[in-house]
């Protein structure tokens, strides 16, 4: 967890946090064979989070915020399955595993070669939101459930800071997409509430795009 | 500027951020006379901040995230004027003036008594979020507006940490209220972009409701 708590490059002169992001130029994407999915219905997925729940208890998924700047605008990475559901690449945690080595682990499987499990340098920056779900089939929420229901699902959102290079490489099944930023917001319909709230949530910081 | 920076308390276990917060019990309230308002047109208004912009540059306005405790769910106050419109406390900077100065000169002007004008502490901790108008009358961003336009103005929500206990003294002609996270998240037909996204915002940390 060691990174977790780290801070930002100095703030700008108004006190705002500066974020660093490089353009999509600067990286390089290539292919893996495709991952394994589950492919279940949805009340089957159901009776899965179920039964993880009673064994383990509430579900953690960890997900990162990665940018890239393209046309002098911040993009988002978006991983597209299907041809219409959007992900932030991530996953759920491991029993026991902390939200940092869960990411990057999921990161690796997602983002780079398999070989580079232990390899790859993902610097996950701090938690920026969470959102709750108090039941598996309600949409997700940015506060706790109220008093007395215990949430059956969190979601955390970490920032993901990118090198000013690096070679992403992406099982054959997924795309990974670069969207802008005014594109996600009020998006809602299309990325969902988790998704189409990252922009408020990175007004906080300045965005400085190296080399723009 | 020097609390800008300043952290929150240390981490809960997940490494989330955590935030004390009060019951409402804890604070008094009472009222003193109206402020004025500046009560004009639209147009006027616009032609107002347009002859501001070209004297002084971008319109900076900084608002106070201010939580309290009620019913175990946290509550952001707010001050509604005319029944209708509502508002976080704040309001513009002077030119040349602080963030922090600012917000607590606004502070204290809708939530002291006057003659405490230097006297009463707020505890003005980091900067949540940001809003930009690429135009006076646009709907604001949470991204600065595409290359090539200036910003006429830009909103600062800044997290404000309430002592254990308080008076608050509110002009006659506004209503301090306190609202339910609950009820803000996805209300943006009454309460706007900005106060109806704070849940979000404010999902990073660990809301500690102390003595609840």
């Amino acid at each position: 967890m060691e990174i977790i708590n780290e801070r930002m490059n100095n703030g700008d002169r108004s006190g705002n946090l500066v974020f660093d992001i490089y353009p999509l130029s600067s990286y390089y994407f290539s292919s893996k064979p495709a991952l394994s999915f589950k492919d279940e219905t949805l009340a089957d997925r159901a009776r899965r989070l179920k039964s993880n729940y009673d064994a383990h208890g509430m579900r953690t998924c960890v997900e990162a915020v990665i940018l890239v700047e393209l046309f002098k605008h911040p993009h988002l990475l978006l991983l597209q399955a299907k041809n219409c559901i959007y992900k932030l690449p991530g996953g759920r945690l491991r029993p026991g595993e902390s939200d940092v080595d869960g990411l990057k682990r999921k990161l690796s499987s997602k983002l780079s070669a398999d070989e580079d499990y232990y390899q790859t340098q993902w610097e996950v920056r701090e938690c920026i939101g969470t959102w709750w779900k108090s039941d598996f089939e309600t949409l997700p929420y940015p506060y706790l459930p109220s008093s007395g229901k215990n949430p059956k699902e969190c979601t955390k959102l970490y920032l993901v800071k990118l090198p000013s290079s690096r070679d992403f490489i992406v099982p054959k099944n997924l795309k990974l997409l670069a969207v802008p930023m005014c594109q996600l917001h009020e998006s809602r319909k299309t990325y969902g509430s988790i998704i189409s709230g990252i922009p408020q949530l990175l007004s906080r910081f300045s965005i400085n795009m190296v080399g723009s």
